[in-house]
């Protein structure tokens, strides 16, 4: 979706292939604050699009219905806000999907970085990716739900990017919160 | 609660008195998610208490059941991490309780940062902070729910925080996010 101030940066935030606790690979459902709360962050910062993946048909439903309610019923005349904000989502069932949207939308293949809580062999830093994002690169940026993207899809993007971390070794943040702290390092002000 | 990593920065979220879209003060309802989602990225980064504060005692008993479950009920069993974010929260009725329990652990009155999504005339920059907090001087940083802090709260503070800003006008972050943002520029590594 274009609007003032949109960047070359688009999110995807994937429930299938991701893995559980024991890291096994399974599918996950969709929770209505990750739409709200990554949508309201994507839309401050300038991300063009923020997509919702998942192969199940139920989900598809689900998502569209709550979509539907701030889009276009009750909530988009009570909170027009949140209807811009959630303008901003997309819903598809694969990476792959996407990545033929982003190819249609920039005439050439997205960079594509997936975000992990552990540091993997194709680590890219912040500051080189902000950079890329800068120069008006079309870039994919893959979140996981459950505990995590896939060892498939990692292995299968161009980079990932560092893992957060703060000042102790717990290491349990929300995708919500993983994801507006990675969109403020890519895209947020540096007059700090 | 003292735990290794961590920090002189305390934070609560405030429920009372906070705005509504209207700018009326009002009282709001705790939020589950505001719970678990900031319990995680404070224990990441290392602040070292999270303080929920409400004057409504029917809030507190709820609080105190979501707390119970997590930390010595089944949830404790199911997720040890989760039971561990949520050791820092602090149940409190108002500010001027969390500063007195402030006051005890540190010897000295914390220093009082309020925050906004729009520019104050107490503004204080991320990277000042920063550096206060890196000299291990205690802080209290104040988050509002519903639609902020109320005028009082923000002029009774000593400071406050510059607002977050990315590539647009639209400005409609969640508490959660806005929370793992801040956290994130005064006690992120900076080796991104």
């Amino acid at each position: 979706m274009m609007f003032p101030g949109a960047t070359s940066l688009n999110i995807a935030l994937i429930h299938h292939p991701v893995v559980n606790k024991k890291a096994e690979v399974i599918g996950s459902a969709v929770t209505n604050l990750d739409l709200h709360d990554i949508a309201r962050t994507a839309r401050t910062y300038g991300v063009e699009n923020y997509f919702i993946t998942t192969p199940y048909r139920d989900q598809h439903t689900l998502v569209k219905e709550l979509l539907e309610h701030w889009k276009t019923g009750y909530g988009a005349r009570y909170n027009p806000a949140r209807k811009e904000a959630l303008g901003l989502v997309r819903l598809c069932e694969s990476v792959e999907e996407v990545i033929n949207i982003l190819i249609e939308r920039y005439g050439k293949r997205p960079l594509l970085i997936t975000t992990s809580a552990h540091r993997q062999n194709n680590t890219i830093l912040y500051d080189k990716l902000r950079k890329i994002i800068d120069k008006k690169e079309p870039v994919l940026l893959l979140f996981g739900t459950a505990h995590g993207l896939s060892p498939e899809v990692i292995q299968g993007a161009d980079r990932t990017l560092a893992p957060i971390t703060g000042k102790t070794d717990y290491n349990h943040l929300s995708v919500r919160s993983a994801a507006s702290i990675i969109i403020d390092r890519l895209l947020g002000s540096r007059e700090e």
